[in-house]
C-alpha cells in the first residue's frame, strides 16, 4: 500500500503539459461528447453584471475608512496600491464568519487567484537544495505544475484509505530524511479533494498538524471546495485546528463569486512554529516576492470582491446556498446513475460518494489511460479524466475522475449511461 | 567611462528592499514634503467610473466574434479562460495604429501588468547556470528586483552618453563571454528611460539590434512611457526596427488607462533569430509558465481594456492627448524652475530635458545618498530619489531622479525652489 517516490522534474513536466493539451485537444476533436473532464464551476450563479455596483459599494467603504472624499477614493483605487492588498480586513471577517478562522488582516496577503499564492508560498518556503514538497498522489495539477516549473523537488506518497493519511505521512517524512531530503511543505486539499473527492477527518487533520509541527513542515491547506458541503456534518479547517502555527490557509473567490476575478489569498499562522518573528519574516518575503511578480493584485477586482462581501454582511453563506444545492443535485444524480448503470457488475466497479465539492472517483477493473479516454470520447461520446493524469507515480491506473460541477442531472444521467456502455464493452472484450 | 560589473545577488537584493522601504518611510515621516520621488502616473485622467460600460462594450464584441448570445458571452467571460488572453487581436490592432508595430494576435501574451511579463520572460530566457541579463546602470528596479528574486545574474554597464550605448554594450558582452558568462537578455527602456529620462536614437537602436542579433541575445524592450512624447520627433520602437527577430516588446495599460487594471503584454518576434520554430517554442514556454503562476489574466480587467480600445477605434491617441499635455507642462515647469533656481551656480548643476515620459536627472557637484535625501525632506520639505538607489554599482553617486508625472507646475516650482535651498546649503557648507 505504501509507495514513496521522489519525482524528477522532466517526466512530471511532460505529464502536466499532457493534461492541459489532452483536455483541449479532445474537447475540440469531439465537441459533441458529454464532458466530465473539466472541473470548472457552473456559470449559472455568476453575478458579473453588477460589477459597477460592487465597485461603488467598496469605494464608499474605502473612502469612509481612509477619510477620503469619494473622488479621491476612486483615484486611490485606480492607482498602484498596497502589495498585500486592500480588502484584507473584509476577508478576515468573512473567513471568521464562514470558516471559523480567526486571523488579523495583516496575516493575509491577497493574490492573483490561489495559484499565485501557491507559487509564492512554494518558492519562498522551498529554496534550499534539498528542500522537498510532500504531496499525496494523485494531486491537483496546479501544485505539481508550479513545482515542476520552479524545479522544486516533490515527494509523493500513496494513500488509498484517508484514515491512514497520518501514518503514511510519517513514513514519507522518515524516508525523505533518510535520503538527505528536507521536507518543508505538505500540500493538501482536506475538504473534497481535487481530483479524488475525498475529505480528511478531524482526527486525521489533528494528527497531521502534530506530525508537521514536530517536523517543522508548513502545511499548505488549499480549500477551494470547502464551501460546497452537501451534508450537515462539518469538519473544521486545519488553520482553525492549528495550535502550533504550521498551517497556511489558501482561499479563492473563483468558485464562490467567479474565476474571472483572479482574487485569492493566503492566511499565515499568527505565530509560526510558536515564533511571531517567523510569521513576520515569512510575510515580508512573500510580500517582496509578490511586488516583483505582479506588483499588487488588481484593485478593480479586489473592489468587486470587497463590494460583494460588504453587501452580503461579510459572509458568502447566502450566495452559495443555491450553488451548493445545484452541485448537491449533480452529485446525487451522478451517484444514483452510477448505481443504476453498474448494478449488473456487482462490486467490480466502485465509486465514492463525496460529501461536497466538484469531483468523484470511479475505480474500474481495468487500466484507463489516455487511449481509453480517447476511445470513450470518440466511440461512446463521454469524456472522463484518467486519474493517472494527476498521479506522480505509476499508481491509480484503473481510476477516473468524474467532475460533476459544470453539468446538470439530465446530462449526468446520459453521460454515465454512455460511460457504462464503454465499460461494458471493455469488460466483454476482456472476456473474449 | 566604462565599468562592467556582475552584480552578486545579495547586496542588490538589499538595495532594492531599501528603495521600497525608503519611499514608504520617508513619505510617512515627512508627509508635508513635496514629493518628486514616486513615478506614478497622474490620477486626474483615469477613467474608472465607466468600467461597466467598457465591459459591456467588450462583451458585445466577444459575443459577436465568438457567435455567442450576450448571456453566454458574459458567462464565458466570468469563467477561467485562455492562458494567453482574450484581447490579443485588439492589442495587435492598437500597437499597429499607435506604435507602428506589426504583429499577429498569436505573437502576444497578455500578462498581469508588465511586471509579470518581465518575470515570465526573464525566468524563461535565463535558465542556464551561466546565463546573465545585461542592463545599463542605473536601471528600473522592477528588472533588478525580479532578477534578485529568481537568482538570475545581472551584468551592468555604465553609459553616460547615450550615443555610446552600442559601443559599451559590445564591450560588456565581450567581457561577459571572457568570464564564461552567457548573455541571454538585454533589458532596456529606449524611450524616456526610468530612472534617467534618456532616449536612444534610431541609429543606436539599430546598432544595438545588430549586436544582439549577432550574439543571439534577446532584447526586452520595455515601453511604458513611449506614449507620452512632448516633441514632434518620434523614433520607431525597437520591435518595429527589428529585422532579426531578437526584440520582445513589453507594453502596459497602467500609464495610459490606469494601474489598477494590472493588464500588460509581451509581443514576441514573428521569427526569433530567423526561425519561426524558436518563436513558437518560446511562446509555449511562456504560456505554460503563466498557466502555473496566474492561470490567466483577469478577464474582467481584460474586458475593460478591450472596451476602451473598441470605443476608441483601436488607438489610445485621443485619450492620452490631455495626459501628454499635462506631463509636458510639468516637464516644462521643471526645466524652467531648474534654470531659474540654479542660474547663479553656472554649470555646477546640470539636468537633462527629456523629450517625454515621467523623469529627469539632475547632476550635483556632491554626493547625494540616503542621508542627503532625508535631510532634504526633513529640513527643506522636498523629496527626491538618489540615483544610487537605481544603480547596480558605485556609479551615479551625485545624481538624483526627479519624477514630474504626478505633480503640477505650481508644486514643481515650489519643490525646485526648496531643492535649490538644500543644494545652496550643501555647497556653502562645503566651502566652509
Amino acid at each position: 500500500m505504501l509507495k514513496n517516490t521522489t519525482s524528477s522534474s522532466h517526466p512530471g513536466n511532460q505529464s502536466r503539459l499532457n493534461v492541459m493539451n489532452f483536455l483541449n485537444e479532445i474537447a475540440e476533436t469531439y465537441p459533441q461528447a458529454i464532458s466530465f473532464a473539466s472541473g470548472r464551476p457552473s456559470e449559472r450563479f455568476f453575478d458579473f453584471h453588477n460589477s459597477a455596483d460592487h465597485i461603488d459599494c467598496f469605494a464608499q467603504y474605502f473612502a469612509r475608512t481612509n477619510s477620503l472624499d469619494i473622488a479621491s477614493a476612486y483615484n486611490r483605487l485606480a492607482q498602484y496600491g498596497r502589495t498585500n492588498g486592500i480588502i484584507n480586513d473584509l476577508i478576515s471577517a468573512q473567513v471568521r464568519n464562514d470558516e471559523g478562522i480567526k486571523c488579523r488582516a495583516d496575516q493575509i496577503i491577497v493574490t492573483v487567484g490561489c495559484q499565485e499564492a501557491l507559487d509564492l508560498c512554494l518558492t519562498t518556503l522551498c529554496n534550499g537544495t534539498n528542500d522537498v514538497v510532500l504531496v499525496r498522489s494523485p494531486t491537483y495539477i496546479g501544485i505539481t505544475g508550479v513545482a515542476d516549473l520552479k524545479q522544486i523537488a516533490m515527494r509523493s506518497f500513496e494513500c488509498e484509505a484517508p484514515e491512514q493519511f497520518a501514518e503514511v505521512l510519517v513514513d514519507s517524512i522518515a524516508q525523505a530524511k533518510s535520503q538527505g531530503q528536507c521536507p518543508r511543505v505538505l500540500y493538501l486539499v482536506p475538504d473534497f479533494d481535487n481530483p479524488t473527492g475525498v475529505s480528511l477527518s478531524r482526527e486525521t487533520r489533528e494528527a497531521v498538524i502534530e506530525i508537521c509541527a514536530r517536523n517543522k513542515i508548513i502545511i499548505l491547506e488549499d480549500n477551494p471546495y470547502g464551501f460546497f458541503r452537501f451534508e450537515n456534518s462539518r469538519i473544521p479547517t486545519m488553520h482553525a485546528l492549528d495550535k502550533h502555527g504550521c498551517v497556511i490557509y489558501l482561499g479563492t473567490y473563483s468558485k464562490t463569486i467567479c474565476p474571472a476575478l483572479r482574487v485569492g489569498f493566503a492566511i499565515l499562522p499568527d505565530c509560526m512554529f510558536g515564533e511571531p518573528r517567523l510569521s513576520d519574516e515569512l510575510m515580508q518575503k512573500l510580500s517582496r516576492a509578490k511586488s516583483f511578480v505582479s506588483v499588487n493584485t488588481s484593485q478593480i477586482t479586489q473592489a468587486i470582491v470587497g463590494g460583494v462581501l460588504l453587501s452580503e454582511n461579510l459572509s458568502l453563506a447566502r450566495i452559495i446556498q443555491q450553488t451548493t444545492a445545484f452541485y448537491r443535485a449533480n452529485r446525487d444524480a451522478a451517484v444514483a446513475a452510477l448505481a443504476r448503470a453498474f448494478k449488473e457488475f456487482e462490486g467490480k466497479i466502485k465509486w465514492n460518494n463525496p460529501a461536497g465539492g466538484f469531483f468523484l472517483t470511479v475505480s474500474l477493473p481495468f487500466d484507463f489511460a489516455r487511449k481509453e479516454a480517447e476511445v470513450c470520447a470518440r466511440d461512446f461520446g463521454v469524456l472522463v479524466m484518467p486519474m493517472t493524469f494527476f498521479s506522480l507515480n505509476d499508481s491509480n491506473k484503473t481510476s477516473v475522475r468524474i467532475a460533476f460541477s459544470n453539468s446538470t442531472p439530465e446530462i449526468i444521467d446520459e453521460g454515465v449511461k454512455r460511460f457504462r456502455d464503454f465499460v461494458a464493452r471493455c469488460l466483454s472484450s476482456n472476456l473474449d
